[in-house]
């Protein structure tokens, strides 16, 4: 039997309350993996002496104000940061390792922006830095990327990694709500924060898109490659037509990686009724990975919540605490392996959807279709209604692959061209069969 | 960088040819990772001489009939048994074990029936053992049950883990097919054996379950454990009612665990349509975890196929490797933590499907009624068809939860009452929103 292992803890909100409620419901299946108790020794919280009831006996952890008290412990191994921010709990994870101790975080704002100096800093000072819970809450994607897959290539990723915007799209697409009523529901039932912004702006996404993408195809990426759209512009409309073309609204994470060069966005895209991630509902995120060898595979849990998170901790924990077992911390680092080349518009690749209003007469669609032949841009599938207004027609396309600087020469044309009114939207497809 | 890790390869069928691909194609990418070569050096067929075509330089791989040149070769530390079978295959992998050399399986069959015995001796010789690719090909189920639920307890498992019989049941669902014909289809496209019995008999399933079974909930399962029936006798107007009533028929592997006691199955069963294992299509495998922390997890993929099941192959190899460069192989070993203690029918709880034909006459319904009301079971929903022939009635009922036994009991009871003509299916019914 093993010397019992301390955990300091960083944060007692909604993920910490649940690390503390797991090590003490599971402390025997944690004791007959590891050899050893596992015990929260203190945690950092703005006030000690605020009570709180966060559902498990505290079992004797010091609560302090002071980061000292936890970073400078020398009996505290394994530090988790669940205080989430970025300044202060990036001081205090380099303070942490600093200080040899490994780190488990949850923070995925953090790693996004600094993912790269915390691996340095952990690997200087041969410590573990895990951060399982900073993607998809509970689901156990990013061991499965860097494990599952470690002898296959991984060509495209796409995620349904924000679960706040997933129930939002779910209920307008199910219930034919509008982007507020829908958001407003989400907001009652817990599922938005009530300032969404850097959910519904798609930001947070991108942040877990950035770290994916990273391990994904060995390659640093930073958030700032991430282009962003984020959901408040959708139109109830776009969802129904894309309905009875077979098509579901998600806002998706798209990675993309040929070898060479690296496509990564977040933004609502129409995708196959038919693909795996179509039925991803509600508050659920999933993660769909194409890789070479194994072909689809998709991993489907919850995306949030105090316990899948805490779960997803602790399985980092449970790690790190093998790791010092065997001696063998500070060893998971691998350097990526290719500089980042980013995409041009020329070299991306999609089918596209585009809803327009043109004049009800006589030979326009056939002006409009000769502009896209001109531009060499089939479509798939064609609709066109008469609108009640006099001598307006909407028209929705969908396209066969393109490239996008196609796509965006012919919607410069399509403004410049007389007969066409106005471009309501445009959208990417995802998910044809033979992708 | 480490000297280059020799593999000796038993076995150069489907999957044997797609490991040699994948270390060609990817040898950079292990490298990387590895910080060394991997090369296979030689490699166990029945006929050395026989011309084959693999897709791959063999480059240098020697091929030899005598499992000693493989098994007693010094400088092959890792050794990939791909060949199937029971009783060869077990034999070889204890000598590999005796000389100290790692083991990477993908025989479920093997691991199903003597995987104790396998642990043992891999433990006592601080020898490695991996199986990834022994349950759902390409999917990484076992790697994210073991390390992504560490911390969790797992409820409940739900696996579609045969593509034969998913292909069989997805036609005979989407196309109406009959059983025969679905299965003519599926071995005309290349998803089923000419001799597809243990398959359709759900044996490969209940391999994969017991495996399964035995890692999620660390109790040693046998495979006689897991009771099984399979597809052959379903009847397609069974999936006709339950597509009228929202369920989906799937081949499903079935175990739970309360903390004390096991239920674990494989049976065609109804599964509601909002289940996200309700959308597994084809040849696709999954595996739902319900675990009491993380809530419903699913890992989704591709259950085999040569490219696939290599990938897992591999991804095994280099988690080997890996633990070889860090001193710390044979160490991944955890005893089961329960004694094993299967359920009685009286503790087995479910919703049932059940359909029957009884005389079309005034009271009978509710004889039939009062009859379930007695053992205390209730309807959750009834449908009732004249049927062609004089006086008789078709009759489908689904039950709210009740035991198999209250359910064995009212079979027992309809079956002699008089207005009872024939029970003709009954199936259990899983997805409900409140499981």
């Amino acid at each position: 039997m093993q010397n019992n292992v301390a955990v300091g803890l960083l944060g007692v909100g909604v993920v910490g309350s649940g690390v503390i409620n797991l090590i003490e419901k599971h402390q025997e299946k944690l004791a007959h993996q590891l050899g050893c108790g596992v015990y929260v020794k203190s945690a950092l919280v703005r006030n000690p002496d605020k009570a709180r009831d966060i559902g498990a006996d505290m079992n004797g952890t010091q609560l302090t104000a002071d980061p000292d008290a936890v970073l400078g412990d020398p009996e505290i191994d394994v530090v988790v940061e669940v205080m989430g921010g970025i300044e202060e709990a990036r001081e205090a994870i380099l303070k942490a390792f600093a200080a040899k101790k490994h780190v488990v975080t949850a923070n995925k704002d953090l790693v996004a922006l600094h993912g790269g100096e915390l691996h340095e800093a952990a690997e200087r000072n041969k410590c573990d830095l895990y951060y399982e819970a900073s993607v998809a809450g509970g689901i156990p994607i990013l061991r499965g990327i860097t494990d599952g897959f470690a002898s296959d290539h991984i060509e495209q990723l796409m995620g349904i990694v924000n679960g706040t915007t997933n129930y939002i799209m779910t209920k307008m697409s199910q219930e034919g709500l509008s982007y507020e009523a829908a958001l407003k529901q989400a907001q009652e039932r817990g599922f938005a924060e009530a300032d969404p912004a850097s959910d519904v702006e798609g930001l947070d996404a991108a942040r877990k898109m950035a770290i994916l993408g990273r391990l994904a195809f060995s390659t640093y990426i930073n958030l700032e490659d991430v282009e962003v759209t984020g959901i408040k512009d959708v139109d109830p409309k776009d969802l129904e037509y894309g309905d009875s073309l077979g098509l579901t609204m998600k806002l998706i994470g798209f990675a993309d990686f040929d070898g060479t060069q690296v496509e990564i966005n977040v933004q609502p895209a129409l995708i196959s009724k038919d693909h795996p991630l179509a039925g991803v509902k509600n508050e659920y995120n999933a993660v769909y990975v194409y890789g070479e060898a194994v072909g689809e595979a998709m991993f489907y849990g919850a995306g949030a919540g105090s316990m899948p998170t805490a779960a997803a901790v602790m399985s980092d924990v449970v790690a790190v605490i093998k790791n010092m077992h065997r001696g063998v911390t500070g060893s998971q680092f691998v350097e990526p392996r290719f500089e980042k080349q980013l995409k041009e518009p020329e070299q991306r690749v999609g089918e596209y959807y585009l809803r327009f209003h043109a004049k009800d007469e006589a030979g326009v669609f056939s002006r409009i279709s000769s502009l896209f032949n001109d531009l060499d841009i089939s479509f798939k599938q064609i609709l066109q209604n008469p609108l009640e207004e006099d001598d307006t027609a909407e028209i929705v396309v969908i396209t066969h692959k393109t490239s996008l600087k196609n796509m965006q020469n012919a919607l410069e044309q399509l403004e410049h061209l007389n007969q066409v009114q106005a471009i309501k939207s445009f959208y990417k497809v995802e998910g044809d069969a033979d992708a």
